[in-house]
Parts: structure tokens; C-alpha cells; sequence
């Protein structure tokens, strides 16, 4: 059973690596200042503290429920993961990783490299027993509202059973970050039809379809396959991908919206006599452009590890890193790693290839 | 050699598969009006005649350069490809790939099942001798103009030298397309560098790098590999990626448009005193609409068989279907398949895998 909802207020010790962005420490501080403010937990900056001091400082009454964790090396984005993560002990990604294995915190949330952030969670923590790829589970903006992808670039390249246990962790996801308690679950495919698919496709589909059919109550609604054009309709809560597609669905997305963004400034902008009648719009344009803002969906966990680890976006703003904070908040308070533990233990366990 | 421009303005031969198409005969009879009131090239609209000839007669001063060829069957969206090809052979995509096979004509134009329009053109003209698998190549619309993708969904699963060889004929269809004499070719990966992409995309990464930097002068420019997000900035000409992770891009593409296009309307509408100063604004967005939209692009012709076959979207308008014989008349002035032919032979034969 999903971790129940009295458990949403209760106070958690969250681990912020502050070194990782490309804005800075002391925009990564400004977002846990803020997240800090409306929040009973605890909030530890990991990180270079004669940078985050002055910055928690700097601003108007302080919260209190902040600590500095002093770390002295930092993985940048250039670094190889698992060298770095050997060389670089004292990295404020690897202690704010340590603190979570050592019960001093129940979340990491960081916004460095994502590849190094991976492979610290993977070696420090190790996998979920019955999981054997973890996947990034990303919220994604939709008409209908937010849906959950996965995986956005973990494991570039599946196999069927991967593609099963993403289904089944992103079903946790859902139920812990959307609320949702009957979650509808699709696989990306070129097609809706059954018989559409590359080869993974097909035979996940099977597996999915026969291992849901075969529980009851059934933990999720299995909806077939998913054609990239429905994934922003909000046809299915959960969809579900390699790590390869999930990118090229991420960043295919990104880059549309870029390029309408671009060109409606481009045609809003055309002519002079345009503009008295654009600057009354622009509270709805900038509505607009929030509501397909990754800085609103507040990161993406690295699921099939254990321990809670949040990956926000390189380029977060502080308002990117409050929500991704508030999201690491969530789902240790829904204990998401043992509700996918759970849901291992429910689900058929699939024949091997 | 690509074929020369002076062969640009050449009368060819088009036929047309009046029969498929999700808005009827008429509508895409009214588009090859069009096209032929504006070219001295001959089209044969292949259909039914009792529904075509009173959609020509009703226009005023219908072009001579239109014929109606007979054709007394449909193969229908939900036809299953290759047993309709056998049970409906006076289907009109049948009857119109014949006049192809039969040089009667020189390039087809279908809105109608793609699959089957696909099985067609294979069975009825076979593949180009060192093409394994065919191509859709779609264009697309990016911020510098057009790029083009392939494959966009003839072949779902794919080896390296499928992909190598889709960028080959990518390449010669941005010439003759895009006008580009030494185009951009990139493939669809998960980042930049060349470490990342799946397996799939690693090994056509040095497959593609080796064989360009063999030969000298080179054909096309090798620019590795491109992410979702640089294929709208126009990063390459050529966007090359096997045929699921292509239907992906365009359906998510479509996805996140009409999502975008949604929520701005809405937001637009969301206050009735903004009605006036939306006004105005309607023409730019209208244009904003069309710079994104794919009747403009004009159909994708399926690469890598022994005729010229331009598939339109099944939703095509009259101007869709007008743009894509304009496509078909190019790529038959340009003699594109015989362009394919001379590229192979340029070109190293990867070595077997």
C-alpha cells in the first residue's frame, strides 16, 4: 500500500548540495531560504560555508531551521561521474549523499551533474532489491496538468524488464507526487495500435499488459502505448520510455517551445504600432510561459536507489530549487522508496528473457 | 553529382492518389488544381472519376494540364499495408505507383495510410540496389527554416548502416530540397558529445566520422551528434535517427505546438477586455501559425525505393496537397533517385558489423 497522507506534514531533514548550477551557490541558497520559510523541516546546505553563510545572512530574518554542512570539493559539470566520485571525497554532492545513508537526512536534492549525481546515489546508496536500472522520473507540463516520464536519461538503452520496473516505480511517483491513486500507465510509442512499436515496445507492452491483468486490484491502469502527441494531452499520468527516447522527448519538447516562443516575439515584435496593444497581454503571455516553465515542476528523482535523490535542472533559478526542495520534502515524507519496495514484492515477478 | 539546375523547370509527370486523405477526393483534387494552374507539368489524379470530374468542372477555367486516370478501389486507413496491396490491386495508390513503374508517370503523391503507401512503393518498384531499408524524410520547420528528418517512421528498428545510409540519402534529398550543396547531416542523440547516444547511435557515430573523412571531397558535412532541442535551431540540414525515435520527435513536436498554441488561446481569452487588443495581434498570430505548421512543408518523400513517392499527412488541406506536388514535381525534375544511386557508389560500404 502507498504511504498515507497523514504523514504529508511531518518534519524532514533535507540535504541541498549548494556547489552544483550553473547560477551558483547563492542562488541554490536563495531557494532553500524560501523553501525553508514555509517548511517545519530541516534544511542542510552543503557546501563552501564562507560562501552560503553570508548569503543566508544577507537576507531578512533568517529561518532557522538551516544548517551548514562544510564541503571543500565540488564535481563539476565537466567531470566524469564515477572518477570524480572516487577523487573527490569531500564533493558537497558525495557528503550530502553520506548524510542520507547515515540517517543525518531522508533527501538529497541537487542541480549539478546530473551524470555525477547518478553515479554517487548509485555507489553510496546502491540499488532497490528487484530493480535493476534506475530511471530520472521527470514532471512534465501537459493541458491536463502535470505528467510524470520516465526515464529521462538514466538507462539509455532498455530492455523490457527495465521498461516494467519504470512502470511500476513511476506508478509510486505518481501516487506520492500527483496524488493520484489509480495512476494510468503508457509506454512512448510510434503508434496506439498494439502492433505499433520497435521491438522493446512490443514486448513491454506484453509484459505490462499480462502482469497487470494477472493482480487484483491491480496497483495501476496499464493504457497501451502513448504516441508522443498524446503525452501533452495528459492521455496517461505515468509514461514510460528508455533513457535515449525520454531525452529526445524532453528535449524535442523544449526546443518546439523555444523555437514558438521565439518566433511569436519575432511576429509580436514586427511592427511599432503592435506594442500598446501587446503590453496589456503580457501578464497572460508571461502565464503562459510559466506554465510550460520547467522552474515550476521542481525537479526530477532518480528512482530504483536507496534513498531519495531530487535532480533539478543546471540552470535552476532559486524558484526551481524551492520547488524541487518542497518535491524531496514530498516524497520523504511518503517514504517513496519503501512504497516501491512494496510494490516489487505485489507485482509478478516477469519470466526472463 | 547531384542533378543540375538547369533541369529545374522541366514539365514532368505526376499522379496523384486522389482516394486517400481524411477530407476526400474533392479537397485533394482542389490542391493538384492548384498546383497545376501554376506548372507545365502534366498530373493524373487517380480516383474515381464520378467524384473527380465535377470537383474540376465546378472551377472556374479548370488548367489543361489535368487528367483523370480510373481507378475502381480504396485502400482505406485501417487496410492492413501489404494484404490490401494484394487484394485491391485497382486500388488508386496501386494504380498510381504503376504509372510510375510503367513510365507513365515520374513521382506519386498520397495522403492516405502511409504503411500502405509505403508497401506499395516497395513491392511495386523494389528498393535501390545498396539501400537496405527505406526512408520517410519529413521536413521540418526550425528557426533558420527547414531541416529535414529521416527516418519518420518507415523503419522503427535499425542497425548502424540503415542509419548510415539514411544519412547518404538525407543528404542528396537536402539538395535537391533545401538547394544545400554540402548540407549539415547530425544524428538525434541524448547530448553532444561523442560518448553519449545508445548503443545504436555510438556505433553510427563512427561509422558515419570514419566513411566522411575517407573520402575527399566529401559529400556532406558530418556535425555528429544533435539534441532534441539544437534539431529546431537548425544546427544541421540533416537530422538522422531510426524510424521509432523520428515519429517520436514529430508526434512530440506536434504535442508541445498544439499544447503551446492551446494555453496561449486561453490565456488570450481569459479576460474579456482583451478581446480588442487581441485583435490587431490576429494576423501575426495566424502567421506565427503557419510558420510552424506542416501543410507548409509539403509531404515527405519515402527514400531509398525506385520511384519518387511523396507522402502527405492524412489531414492534408488543399494547400498541403498543392505543396506536396510541388515536392514530387522538384524531386523528379532533380532526378533524385538516380542521385541516391551515383551517392552510394561515391561513398564507402561500411564494413560488415
Amino acid at each position: 500500500m502507498p504511504a498515507q497522507n497523514q504523514d504529508h506534514k511531518q518534519p524532514m531533514r533535507i540535504a541541498i548540495d549548494a556547489m552544483g548550477g550553473d547560477r551558483g551557490p547563492q542562488e541554490v541558497t536563495r531557494g532553500v531560504i524560501d523553501a525553508a520559510r514555509n517548511s517545519n523541516s530541516l534544511f542542510l546546505i552543503v557546501g563552501d560555508p564562507d560562501v552560503i553563510r553570508p548569503e543566508i545572512e544577507r537576507s531578512s530574518s533568517p529561518p532557522r531551521n538551516i544548517e551548514i554542512v562544510p564541503a571543500s570539493q565540488i564535481i563539476e559539470m565537466c567531470d566524469e561521474p564515477v572518477a570524480a566520485f572516487k577523487k573527490k571525497p569531500d564533493a558537497s554532492v558525495v557528503v550530502g549523499a553520506r548524510l542520507v545513508k547515515e540517517h543525518k537526512a531522508d533527501a538529497l536534492v541537487t542541480i549539478g551533474n546530473t551524470g555525477a549525481a547518478m553515479a554517487v546515489s548509485l555507489l553510496t546508496w546502491g540499488r532497490i532489491k528487484g530493480i535493476d536500472r534506475p530511471a530520472i522520473a521527470t514532471p512534465l507540463p501537459a493541458l491536463t496538468g502535470t505528467v510524470i516520464l520516465l526515464d529521462a536519461g538514466a538507462t539509455p538503452d532498455c530492455d523490457p524488464n527495465n521498461l516494467y520496473e519504470f512502470a511500476l516505480m513511476g506508478s509510486v511517483y505518481a501516487e506520492c507526487f500527483l496524488g493520484k491513486k489509480y495512476p494510468k500507465v503508457g509506454i512512448v510509442s510510434n503508434g496506439e495500435e498494439e502492433s505499433k512499436g520497435n521491438q522493446l515496445v512490443k514486448r513491454t507492452h506484453a509484459l505490462l499488459k499480462n502482469s497487470v491483468a494477472s493482480i487484483n486490484p491491480a496497483p495501476f491502469e496499464f493504457t497501451g502505448n502513448i504516441e508522443g502527441k498524446d503525452i501533452f494531452r495528459g492521455t496517461a499520468d505515468v509514461v514510460v520510455c528508455d533513457g535515449f527516447v525520454g531525452n529526445v522527448v524532453l528535449k524535442t519538447g523544449e526546443g518546439v517551445a523555444e523555437m514558438i516562443l521565439t518566433l511569436l516575439k519575432e511576429e509580436l515584435s514586427s511592427h511599432a504600432w503592435m506594442k500598446p496593444f501587446i503590453l496589456p497581454l503580457m501578464p497572460a503571455l508571461r502565464k503562459l510561459r510559466s506554465r510550460i516553465d520547467y522552474a515550476e515542476c521542481g525537479g526530477a528523482p532518480l528512482l530504483g536507489v536507496n534513498g531519495i535523490c531530487i535532480i533539478g535542472h543546471g540552470r535552476s533559478n532559486a524558484y526551481a530549487v524551492t520547488n524541487a526542495c518542497k518535491a524531496a520534502e514530498r516524497a520523504a515524507q511518503q517514504n517513496i522508496v519503501n512504497t516501491i519496495r512494496q510494490r516489487i514484492c505485489e507485482m509478478p515477478t516477469p519470466p526472463p528473457e
